[in-house]
């Protein structure tokens, strides 16, 4: 710690299953990659993250096995709990008003979604738009271009929940936008950006960025 | 262009001066890599810019050959012109108040260097502490470090132009954070990181992140 105005997480999970000291930082890592490592509030990575998984042993069970059912309901609860943490970090970001799942489907590959939906949730562009309730769909495309993944601007199709705003690269005009805009008004809604290109997929958790964000970081000291 | 409230930058630069298609090409890729390619707003790259240099031969000069002098002093008065027009380009920016030059020293190498200030250069929390004249030199020794850039945060010094805030990973202290916040008051000022690791060097220009550009970017159409 460099300084004390610094993001400082620390997350404790606890278990009292028993299982083998490898098989729980398997869990731990895929359970990570899937929560804490995709969310965003201002792209600047804290100096000081520390994710602890540990296993009491208290449930006396049978030790989990690899490839058994039993490590896949360990794994789904213990995913479900972290990204259900790591949206908890998101929701109380510095100014933040909404919490935005950016969901990539149809990319060429997995790796491609994932920079793409790292590309939109960052994009100060596109936080600003929901943070205005601006159906800005011409944003996340851009944002998505510029971030390196393979994309035909005429196959994207965008959804604010299930409100359809782009269709094949062709914006869907006033009324489905007055409709995005609604949607934009919730404190919580998915964007989703199918590319239509492949399988890949991958999602993303972002605020939007508002005048209290600048606020919190410029005056913290007055 | 896919929506028309997407920053679109058209440059044209003229010169009477004759020299062949080629060498011209080589001048012009060079001084938009260290002008236009130098600066940022806020990360979000448009979908339209464009670098225009057109050469009349009106001078009537004996042809600018590679390796000579001429070609030297021709490139010289290109980049000068090219780095102010950029420079225009972040004054002018969305809601910014200052433009700040981000200037590594003493990388590892010179792409080292370039991560590094485009690092600092791109931060949120950087960028509101400019706003706010915090010279909080914690958020730039932690842009830095998640750079990706080899750094040794114990070897790293900071200074806001010519007042020394970090020496050799140490803060000097409350009399030097006060000079140095009259320095970050100023429209225009430059921030010097020396890693003090090699000889690898480059700038960055931003500009700082202010309520104004949030307002521009989330009011706009109201």
């Amino acid at each position: 710690m460099i300084h004390p105005d610094m993001a400082t997480m620390l997350a404790f999970v606890l278990t009292d299953a028993v299982l083998a000291d490898d098989l729980l930082e398997l869990s731990l890592r895929q359970a990570v990659d899937g929560s804490f490592n995709r969310i965003t509030v201002d792209r600047d990575t804290s100096t000081n993250d520390m994710v602890l998984l540990l296993a009491g042993g208290k449930a006396e069970n049978q030790e989990i096995t690899e490839g058994s059912s039993e490590l896949e309901q360990f794994n789904s609860a213990l995913n479900e709990i972290m990204l259900e943490l790591a949206k908890m970090i998101v929701r109380d970001g510095e100014g933040a008003t909404k919490l935005v799942r950016i969901q990539i489907e149809g990319a060429a590959n997995d790796d491609d979604a994932l920079v793409a939906a790292s590309s939109v949730a960052t994009s100060q562009l596109v936080k600003t738009a929901f943070f205005g309730a601006d159906a800005n769909w011409g944003r996340i495309i851009a944002a998505v271009g510029y971030s390196g993944a393979e994309v035909d601007p005429d196959q994207v199709s965008i959804l604010f929940d299930d409100v359809t705003m782009v269709s094949k690269g062709l914006g869907l005009g006033s009324e489905q936008e007055a409709k995005a805009s609604e949607i934009l008004k919730k404190s919580e809604f998915t964007v989703t950006i199918n590319l239509a290109l492949g399988t890949g997929s991958a999602y993303y958790y972002t605020s939007d960025l508002s005048y209290e964000y600048v606020r919190i970081n410029a005056d913290y000291r007055t």
